[in-house]
């Protein structure tokens, strides 16, 4: 299944994509896609629900995210391309859950901004509690996949002191979406081809199989480390192509278009606004 | 006006501490102490409210904590101690909200552990949402201060690869409360007298006089950073005394008792235990 939330910024409502593309709205099967219903995603047939007529925004597609986990440095080809180590167990990093916005939505740049960078990932979505489970266990726990657009401001990140956050959680800088996909989808979530373009031009173009730690591996790491909830997300690191790999140096500006798409997953399209 | 939320852990119910230090409760005022309210808290005479017999349990003094960040090194005495330079501007870091305690509860020390140590800290509140504000304006955006018990497991945080949250973030590693204090109560949130006290034993003795950046700075800091929103909360840093910095190093174990104070904020208390 496919779940969406669609409708206007904080009205969102759910629904699904049905198999000829078309929208379906579930609000009359749930409340929200969030919290516990995440770990009871409903099992209804598209034809049943009414048809949603045009095209409305896409939002976040989980209500109420409590925490968005991200991995760092995850693909071995990525971490030569930014001149570190390959880590010998995951590297992890909080985004401010204020810096979450629905696939399409605009990114806005930060007042004081000179590198802001894009980084495509897969997403995973927790669907049930999980706390020190097993890597044989751990893929019980989740409700689905997603795409994450874990934008970064480098001098932020890196040249300010300190801890990567400071450039990971600006306003806009995590776009989720458009759909939650459940597993049974994915026939295997480490073979799923990944691209990233900027205005037309491709930037990243990777595969999951190159993930230095899986998808099973990642959720029971962090399940030693914090406990994790219903809604939670955890972005499982970028593959090569970022701008701060490039020779020169690429950073996004005003009017920029970013177009991301994973296998199954669907697409995104930010437009990069200047500051507000 | 001091306000607590008292209740079992999920069941808690506003209320606030009276002149004679009695429990009144304010359910009759507000549905809770989280989001909106928090910009706008009710002004209501103890005497017009319902006592609350009995001790119960007080629990985290606001509700629906969106993100607690974190300030790092941020008392010059502190940095000393660890070894690390004072920095040049604040260090931010994020603690997951799924470690967040009440001001009593028990600190439970995760599988794995080995050096789980203390940081008393003055906790920040939001009440109203803060982007780009000025340092003139910041304190405007509070609701009030309380205390942040930034426990910590320095192995995971220093010895097993990349950013800090994985040193903070485990399961109640994050004690909040016991009151969360309006500003008219504290003549100066910069000369406030804290203590923390292992078995009794003081620990760290310090006074916010000595913190690097001082609360409007650091709000009106992170604000360029990331928006922040009522109920969000800033642990601004802790004084001398970690168990990091002791000659032995000193770590919690099972059955040792924490005892925080910060003058008019109230005191913790937390008995820690095995891991579960």
């Amino acid at each position: 299944m496919r779940f969406v939330r669609h409708g206007e910024i904080g009205q969102e409502r759910p629904g699904l994509i049905g198999p000829e593309g078309e929208l379906r709205d579930l609000s009359g099967v749930i409340d929200d896609l969030g919290g516990e219903v995440l770990g009871a995603l409903p099992q209804v047939a598209a034809a049943e629900l009414p048809r949603v007529e045009g095209t409305p925004r896409l939002g976040v597609p989980i209500a109420g995210i409590g925490k968005l986990v991200a991995i760092g440095l995850n693909y071995s080809d990525h971490a030569a391309e930014t001149g570190m180590p390959v880590p010998k167990e995951p590297i992890l990093f909080m985004k401010a859950t204020s810096c979450i916005v629905g696939p399409d939505d605009p990114v806005v740049l930060p007042r004081g901004h000179s590198k802001v960078d894009w980084e495509i990932e897969l997403g995973i979505v927790i669907g049930r509690a999980a706390s020190y489970v097993t890597e044989e266990d751990a893929l019980n726990h989740i409700a689905g996949f997603t795409i994450v657009n874990d934008v970064s401001e480098r001098a932020f990140q890196l040249e300010r002191g300190g801890q990567w956050t400071k450039g990971k959680s600006c306003d806009t800088f995590g776009p989720i979406g458009p759909w939650l996909v459940t597993p049974d989808e994915i026939a295997d979530p480490q073979d799923l081809a990944m691209s990233l373009k900027v205005n037309g031009e491709v930037m990243q173009s990777g595969t999951t199989r190159t993930m230095v730690f899986d998808c099973a591996k990642i959720v029971s790491y962090v399940s030693q480390l914090m406990s994790l909830q219903p809604g939670d997300v955890i972005a499982t690191g970028t593959p090569p192509g970022v701008g701060m790999g490039k020779t020169p140096q690429r950073w996004l500006n005003p009017g920029d278009v970013m177009e991301l798409e994973i296998a199954g997953l669907g697409r995104q399209r930010q437009e990069v606004l200047a500051p507000r």
